[in-house]
């Protein structure tokens, strides 16, 4: 049931899964990655309490977390014109009253609103340095791909401020800078406790890892199984089937082949 | 073609997987892991030049090493029972002019032996800290398992002193002390580059991590495939297969089977 939405120039409301859940997308602006839906899955969660989101977007992940916790959450978003896609892809769903998106930067935010206010924090930031890469992409990209407003400590450090003692702050990110992100974590008291790499194919190097770390916490990591993207026929795993489709969708399916 | 070999009491000489070697092991003092034959898979090798291996045990990973290199190989063992066999399973296979056998202590090494003097550090170091776990083992099991002459600062400390600039260490560990391991090799100037866990089967975390550290290198890593080392069948992996007995006995059975 979409409530009534007005989208800007170069928008489509999309389908969000099959959460029946909408949101805002813009070829231009921003549209979410597998990054985004994988974290959101992978971010253990808690049944009621406090959740913040950084480097929000569109508001994909809080979106995709009403699905798993009735917690409040709080959404940190540095770009006007996507915190505002944001609200709107919110207010088309009719979550008002678990999402509250806030336009600023995250470096502030533990200023206003407290330190440790927070449960879990799920951050899916920005992977490159600033000043690497295309430096041709429109700003928008530019600002969603490099660390254009924090670099990764800026970020490890507004979790680590922001969520309570034992709570969890989860990351995804590229595996190539895996030691910079465990030895910067653990500068800021945050003890990486889950792991999981995502590989393209069984055979292929992992381009993306799912972290989960523990505020405060004693040092032991768990080492999850891998999560393998594309099977030998090139179709998506079982596993991304149910992240993505659900797993009714799956299981009919499974039927209907007989398997 | 083996040599004329002395075992002693509860000793026995094994074929040391395809590979045409023998070695002495004995199921009271020490037997080879699927760690050591991974890990001397796992490093890279240069065709000449000197390789060190640590922690060495009964020798096996420089047995390995002959037959991927002609790099001369020091070895380094602190328990004399052990470096006794690994010099006799040595001599049992011909290749004293390769491997040399040094019983002492890791940590005093580069004092008589210098610094940077290696290509390749290869290390398969106990795994857990003294004073944790069976305290009742016997004497030479819990001293390759527990950290007694030497803890993970140590042995990398040691590896980070004995390679040379640019040289590699090649090391296999447990995942759960992974972020210390990785720590502990930058706070030593080795950069961790490559990169594999090892998971019993595709469904299950991993309980073993193969890390290659370059030394004095930039931050970059790869992380490769994971390693699944029992098929849904529950027998060996092909490519745990094809490192156990080798291609050609893997593509013999694939013929045989009709595969």
């Amino acid at each position: 049931m979409v409530k009534e939405v007005v989208l800007a120039d170069g928008e489509r409301l999309d389908d969000l899964l099959t959460h029946q859940l909408h949101i805002i997308q813009s070829r231009e602006v921003f549209s979410f990655s597998m990054d985004a839906v994988l974290l959101a899955r992978f971010a253990a969660v808690p049944p009621r309490g406090k959740i913040l989101d950084l480097c929000s977007g569109n508001g994909v992940i809080p979106l995709l977390l009403t699905t798993r916790t009735k917690a409040t959450i709080d959404a940190v978003e540095i770009q006007p014109r996507l915190a505002d896609m944001a609200r709107r892809s919110i207010a088309a769903n009719g979550l008002e009253d678990r999402i509250t998106v806030y336009e600023g930067d995250l470096r502030e935010f533990h200023k206003k609103n407290g330190h440790g206010m927070y449960d879990v924090v799920t951050v899916n930031p920005p992977y490159m340095p600033a000043g690497t890469g295309d430096q041709n992409e429109n700003e928008h990209f530019a600002m969603a791909r490099h660390e254009r407003n924090g670099t990764l400590d800026d970020i490890v450090a507004a979790c680590a401020k922001l969520v309570r003692t034992g709570g969890r702050v989860a990351m995804v990110h590229r595996p190539s800078r895996l030691i910079e992100i465990m030895e910067t974590m653990r500068r800021w008291k945050l003890e990486p406790k889950r792991m999981r790499f995502v590989h393209p194919s069984a055979e292929a190097e992992s381009n993306m890892v799912l972290i989960e770390a523990v505020r405060d916490a004693k040092p032991e990591l768990r080492m999850l199984p891998p999560l393998i993207v594309y099977n030998e026929q090139r179709q998506y795993n079982e596993e991304l089937m149910r992240i993505y489709y659900g797993d009714h969708a799956v299981d009919a399916a499974a039927k209907e082949t007989g398997k």
